[in-house]
């Protein structure tokens, strides 16, 4: 009686210690992580450890590491000025963290915004979503679905560091059977105001390694998408000098396109900040801060009338305006038949964009 | 013999003397237009005037001759600047003339553009154009179109000074069947950074008187449209404190519509020019500067995701990129969240926006 008495206290105990070591283990965890994220995530510590092993909490967790690493890494080229963090609900499910720094030493506009969002997605809406258009079969005309994603916009001061955008995201839409549909979408460009080949080579070689380590056909194929993508119709122009862009991937599995997206996620901060550093303290001119501002002009073009994302994000029920919007330019200008002067610098940028090099092999 | 030769000769000569005079006249009328016009019209004066009973004909003149008004009143206003005059031609058929003064004293960017096409329209194409969708029978799936019309924005350098759009255009479309649809669109409106009562009061006055002549309905159901119309949907605000629009327009009869478009386009230089007089050399603050160049931002996004015109414009090949988008500003500012503080001057002009006022009994 009193040994087993005995016994069941010390199993208890134990019990109760080994509790206490996982507390602690996770708390520990909880802080590290704390401390690497710009806010809690918008799913909850706790309910992503609960539920550590399936893809959408891997996908959070990855998508608000890439935030803070690329928050921290603005932060410190800019150390003057401050991210604005802010969280943000959806009425109808999810919500988000933005962050958000304005009118810096370095950077105008910098804008690194997560997004965790659920619910239940018209037909239509989730057509749009997706480019392929492939069908869904609702019940009831509605379909629950789950989107989140990380998106940044970065316009730098000086007209000699160029605009670097990243977006990568994962869906998941349940059909009326029950059977799931997901896909991975995603991509990293980045628009100069002046062209410089050896940042243009840095940037697709960064981007190529990425892509390389899991299949060699990735980068040609996503760096073509990405200029097809970001072409300004009525410009005859691109946005930028490209990347890589892909959208709908949901093959070979799950697991091989997440483990891809993380590899271009953890390639953000390196194809970029070298950049950024190379030239935030090179001198310029006021032309050529005018010649940044009308490129600016046809970002906003570009975003307004062209881009997907924003469209979709503009038309969908409670979302987040300011956090859409925050891609676009503190300033732009619009001047009525601009033309730069033959064999200008002006005009070597604008020979790239209307025809996209490979920048490498 | 001889007398029926005299006869004959008189007669000769009659008739010489009056084609002469009869030249003359044209001569004069030609050389009295010349000054009157920006440069000669799309269709030719000689051409204008030989089908000049046409209604084609009579709406091409009252756009060459509200161009010439308004460009005459913004020049004399802003006299160190000076209109660049573009005539553009359109491969398909019809062409344009383009005047814009940029960077002036008193004005940022001011165009004002008429343009005069034809040609053949897919069927898809003149659905977009109509709003009422109502279906066209063609022949082929080709509908031979005409569309003419001018257009007018004019952003000003002083906060306290509005930004103005007029635009008023003509429709024909010739069906399978011979049978030609045709209709009237347009309307003018004023986006002002700052509140004036007073400005808005005779902007809105004038707009009504012109209505008022033709028929008292049309002033309240185009003040309506025009609130509606101008709506940026994602912000939950207008475009500007509104004025005239219509669209559609083919009641009661083809002569009557032109008269009430007429009257509106003559009121274009009395509605504004008043206003711009007024406030042109008001003195402002950076503060008032810097909220002039965020609503800048607002009509970017109004004209580039919203406007009709411009969709319509960007998608029609072969038109002229640079007339259609010099409608935007020469500079523009968005800010991350961005709000004025309450019972400021900011937050008075953005409640108007948000609820419209009736500015005339």
């Amino acid at each position: 009686g009193a040994l087993s008495g005995l016994g069941l206290g010390l199993w208890r105990w134990q019990q109760a210690a080994q509790a206490a070591a996982e507390e602690d283990e996770d708390e520990k965890e909880e802080k590290e992580l704390r401390q690497r994220f710009m806010a809690p995530p918008v799913s909850g510590l706790r309910e992503l450890r609960r539920r550590r092993r399936e893809l959408r909490s891997r996908m959070e967790l990855l998508i608000m590491e890439t935030q803070g690493e690329m928050c921290r890494a603005l932060a410190a080229l800019d150390p003057g000025a401050a991210f604005a963090v802010d969280t943000w609900e959806r009425k109808e499910g999810g919500g988000g963290i933005s962050c958000v720094l304005q009118d810096g030493e370095v950077f105008e506009k910098a804008g690194v915004n997560v997004s965790v969002v659920f619910g239940l997605l018209s037909e239509e809406a989730a057509r749009q979503m997706q480019s392929r258009g492939k069908s869904l079969k609702a019940k009831d005309g509605k379909l629950p679905f789950c989107a989140m994603g990380v998106s940044c916009v970065i316009h730098p001061k000086n007209p000699h560091v160029p605009t670097m955008h990243f977006n990568y995201r994962y869906f998941e839409i349940e059909e009326a059977d029950g059977t799931k549909q997901w896909w991975f979408g995603g991509g990293t460009d980045l628009t100069p105001t002046y062209l410089n080949e050896e940042d243009a080579i840095h940037f697709h070689k960064t981007l190529k390694e990425a892509c390389d380590k899991h299949d060699l056909k990735l980068y040609p194929k996503y760096k073509k998408w990405c200029d097809d993508y970001f072409y300004i119709k009525h410009r005859g122009e691109r946005r930028g000098i490209g990347g890589i862009f892909f959208d709908d991937v949901d093959s070979p599995s799950k697991e091989e396109v997440f483990q891809f997206v993380k590899s271009c996620a953890k390639a953000v901060v390196p194809c970029y900040i070298p950049i950024v550093k190379r030239h935030c303290h090179d001198s310029f001119t006021p032309e050529e801060k005018l010649w940044q501002q009308l490129r600016r002009g046809r970002y906003v073009e570009f975003n307004l009338i062209y881009d997907r994302g924003t469209k979709f994000g503009l038309l969908t029920p409670g979302s987040r305006i300011e956090s859409i919007l925050m891609s676009l330019p503190l300033t732009a200008r619009w001047e009525y038949m601009h033309t730069p002067p033959k064999y200008s610098k002006e005009a070597e940028i604008l020979e790239v964009l209307r025809n996209p090099k490979d920048w490498v092999h």
